[in-house]
């Protein structure tokens, strides 16, 4: 039984040989691993919309799965190559934010010191608490020459592909104690209201918050975002002509137009302010 | 060996977490699965659109071949969740009419009763014999809590991923006696003459119709569309400069232009009106 | 362990079922292939893309992988469909020139008789030594009937499907002695200088060229394209600001702008001449 997953979520679209290289080498060293594309369609050098995306996603594998993470405008810098080991998923990318919902959703993320910095500033955080980090830089798991160009194929998939196949992965190099998280969960939270920012706008307009579920306050809500206000949560998109808040299904308090695009209507995108309080 | 496959058939788009979410989800139930993107670039909630990619798909997969079809506006309302199995794949999927083509490619659907009723307008229709249907309600099998607005990852993805590990269908829910199908069969049938639909269009602007090759009239047929006659039927799109008619890879009257784009040169879409006569 | 390999590059896109009913077919050859999309996303009908996406990735894959490479705008036509069988892995794909790569990269291709043909030009070249070609005749390993317009899914995939499983594959027609290459590889050479094309744009707007690293002159080199002159070459994309020029992960002298697109800054495309001399 192949049990070994590698899922890949990067920037490099679908139309060259860039992800194609990367399973090549994979299957190389792993002839068994179940290869899954979480996305290559993360805009160009975008890495908090990779960030969100694989945070969004890696819960739902199992967590054995290896995850190559591959957002990348520092390639060849001295920006780190790291390997984070989770109790649900590992995952090999460059240590520039791309892990930053990872690593948040993980206990000993000092949401605290977030709160005054700007959104979407990089911060260094530890390592969380039953996790561990290690900077891949031993060249027996990589592919040699490395290119400085492509790390993915050179650095990410090898590591990762070792991973999968039972590398104890403090071969990979050495220990890290902090990474790089992008600050995309400061709330301001006050008595009956929560104010956060738009982390992601999905394929049908969908505005995504920072605002987690469990931070709403309780009551008859409103919710106000681009000069529009919108009264109460609907349980489906199918429920309400028009504009509707729902806890989406990122369990995130989302802006939704039923059968419509809620990004177009409110003119909004990532890092717009959104508010939600009791009437 | 592992032969357990899943086909996934969305509007989900390939930018966002969606479609990994229901992979991991199906990995974590059956580890050994093969999975397969039919395509999950149907348009936005164009439930016709995805019932001709799957029906025109499914009879060249095998048999044990678990489709995952997602398109799904009325996601969270009471639209069914339904499992059918018939002798050429199992497909799970809300009862929107997604399995149009499915339905009506097995024997007991009723085509004569189609035919004064409108292009696209939705109809029940029994199950097949041969094949059974069930509703997907029960909580075993199924991801909890269910989300009200994605049902792909919660219910669909863990029914499928549950059949194609064995479980008996009828273990998901209470057996349905009817499903829905979309009109996009109806042929207005008359000696030497045959009147049907544009049901698709391709990624190449091929313009197919529902007209299939064995409803075609005898002899030197002329096709007619968007004011424009096409005298003849071509054997390959290589044939013929300009616009040409042929029996295409469906298996459907079909109208292309060599290298070129039918459907811009006839501007026509969906429903728009195709005759074929003998000369 | 499953660990037969199946690589899809072609020009269906994948919002339609054409690459779909290819896994399709193998999978009821073959259930424990694993599939892999080169991409689908080659412009329509545009060989000479394929040809560098396919090239710039099969040497990446396990040597026993099988190609299915179908870029194919004279398919039901005279042209033939072919199986090449090398040691860097086998491909089945139309004689159009998709394989042109491939066959540059064996030993016995013949430079020197490209150089004074035009940029683009089909020839005739030898199958290399420690290679075999066979037409895919045999209708034993096609998919009955074939239709005229889809030999991806019934003539490339099942003779691919059956090479994976094992069949010798001068069982699937008679040798060939030569295939068709697109003349994309001639350069001038001349003391200190060497003059070639652009081969590719990727994504990103990096512009690829024919100028391999081992035929760049040594020294200080000046990099002359569109009139632009770029003194010198970078290591990697975050090396400078603006325009760069640099050993791309393909192997080729690329011309890339940081974080922008090269190809619109110089308004470059495929065929685009470039000049790279010593200071």
């Amino acid at each position: 039984m192949s049990n070994k997953v590698l899922a890949f979520t990067t920037d490099f679209g679908s139309s060259d040989s860039y992800v194609a290289a990367m399973k090549g080498v994979a299957l190389g060293i792993a002839p068994d691993l179940t290869l899954v594309d979480v996305t290559h369609d993360v805009p160009r050098h975008d890495i908090a919309h990779g960030a969100f995306v694989l945070g969004s996603v890696y819960r739902y594998f199992p967590a054995h799965t290896v995850h190559v993470a591959v957002v990348d405008p520092g390639v060849g810098t001295s920006r780190k190559a790291v390997a984070l080991v989770t109790p649900a998923g590992s995952f090999c990318a460059p240590d520039s934010g791309l892990l930053s919902f990872v690593l948040n959703d993980h206990p000993t993320a000092d949401q605290a010191r977030f709160e005054s910095m700007e959104f979407g500033t990089p911060v260094r955080v530890p390592v969380p608490d039953g996790c561990e980090a290690y900077e891949i830089s031993n060249p027996a798991y990589r592919l040699e020459p490395v290119s400085d160009t492509f790390h993915g194929r050179d650095i990410f998939t090898p590591a990762a592909a070792h991973i999968a196949s039972g590398l104890k992965p403090e071969h990979l190099g050495k220990p890290l104690q902090e990474l790089t998280l992008l600050n995309l969960f400061a709330l301001e939270l006050s008595k009956d209201c929560v104010a956060g920012k738009v982390i992601h706008v999905d394929r049908f307009g969908n505005v995504v918050t920072n605002i987690p579920a469990s931070q709403l306050p309780r009551g008859d809500v409103v919710v106000e975002i681009a000069d529009t206000k919108i009264h109460g949560l609907s349980a489906t998109f199918a429920d309400v002509e028009g504009l509707l808040a729902l806890i989406g299904s990122h369990g995130y308090l989302e802006i939704a137009e039923n059968l419509g695009s809620a990004a177009r209507r409110l003119d909004i995108g990532v890092g717009g302010t959104v508010v939600a309080h009791v009437r």
